[in-house]
């Protein structure tokens, strides 16, 4: 058989949701279970957290593809040095995702979370796009997984909701917090000092409440309020919304 | 055995996704498979969507509860008697409900959606919480499945993202149209003028994308500006954010 009747692969994003194994979709399950070839991202000599989500699903027999990334923290993320060495990553990693497809094998790409929701998978699927077929499986989002751990509809009749990164200007976050019902709030972690301080001048402060590791075992829900100095990476900020209701 | 030593059982508000058997959560499939009871909203006379949803995965001797709609548009909804006549309904839904639970029978309450964001099962969830024990699943939202189907990723590095009702003023749309990155409307249906009128004066027209049926077997994505004069009610607007990339 010549080379060019193969017929290719896909490579699937597969969305995990938010981190326990019965919270991921039956899609992602099935996949997950019979994949020959997995791929996630994982910091240098780390298992990963994609990677340790699905622990004791993977087949026995099935290929690993651990893509380490370049840098996590070294290079602050606006110098440009930190987006080329990241670009060439993206860039390698999908070279190597390419040929397994293009030899006729399916790739399972481990996702966290939802994964055209602030996901890493994104920078790989732009790339993908037309060279391979491509499947997306959309999770369960981190937020949700919050939200439901507080005990609290987030979003009633005609709520407005706003997700905003902790990463933000304060300006921007002090604007939107104001003007919105429903607030979700990602990316806290060092930024949580800015982040209550937003919420102060936005008069919101009282009503937020701080998730750690939503739908995992070390789930913990506290009042804003009682958030220290810093939050895990696994934070997320909820104000429920407060719309009509019957 | 005495009444008041029966261990008492629960109530699940189980989130089904999007509207794909696949796309539920492996937990939401489990109970809904073993569930005992099996309780939904429905129109009068109708199947209801979240049943159809789950047909040929309820065991053939569970008991099912339709919970009927008094109302749909009959009355409009700022008409007290709307609330009146909801919120009644809502109370004897709830204790149906209780009296299973109290007698020990467990009920999976089939949710469209996430529970918590914008669902219908909180108007039970508020009324049940501290009478019976409940717990709740969270699901894939409509809203991921619509930006999914897509293929383009909805938000990139420090995006915005909001999501809108389109019965919300038009002033109020407009105004959060033009200040976020990603944009979300939702409950569209009789509101497309007024949502295409509000797109056009926040100068978001041109990058909106509408998905009917998202992740159901008449899904279809349009640029918004193809839409006619109405879209059906499983309607989803996706303005995709443009953020930070390597």
């Amino acid at each position: 058989m010549k080379l060019g009747t193969i017929k290719p692969g896909t490579i699937y994003g597969v969305g995990l949701g938010p981190g326990s194994q019965d919270l991921m979709s039956v899609r992602a399950d099935r996949l997950i279970r019979q994949a020959s070839h997995i791929a996630y991202f994982r910091k240098k000599g780390r298992t990963g957290h994609a990677r340790s989500i699905v622990e004791g699903m993977v087949a026995l027999d099935a290929i690993e593809l651990p893509m380490e990334y370049p840098v996590t923290t070294e290079i602050p993320f606006d110098d440009p040095r930190y987006n080329e060495l990241l670009a060439a990553f993206y860039e390698r990693s999908v070279a190597r995702l390419t040929e397994i497809a293009d030899a006729g094998g399916d790739v399972v790409v481990l996702c966290e979370g939802d994964p055209f929701f602030y996901g890493s998978f994104m920078h790989l699927y732009t790339r993908l796009q037309g060279r391979v077929p491509v499947s997306v499986v959309p999770g369960i989002t981190g937020m949700s997984a919050a939200w439901t751990a507080t005990g609290q509809p987030v979003t009633w009749g005609d709520d407005i909701m706003t997700v905003l990164m902790g990463t933000l200007p304060e300006e921007t976050l002090v604007e939107h917090m104001a003007k919105t019902d429903a607030l979700v709030v990602m990316k806290i972690g060092r930024n949580l000092d800015k982040i209550r301080r937003a919420l102060t001048r936005a008069g919101r402060e009282e009503e937020a409440w701080l998730i750690e590791y939503a739908a995992m075992p070390r789930e913990r829900i506290l009042p804003f309020s009682d958030a220290g100095d810093s939050a895990p990476y696994f934070s997320i900020l909820v104000v429920h919304g407060n719309g009509r209701r019957p």
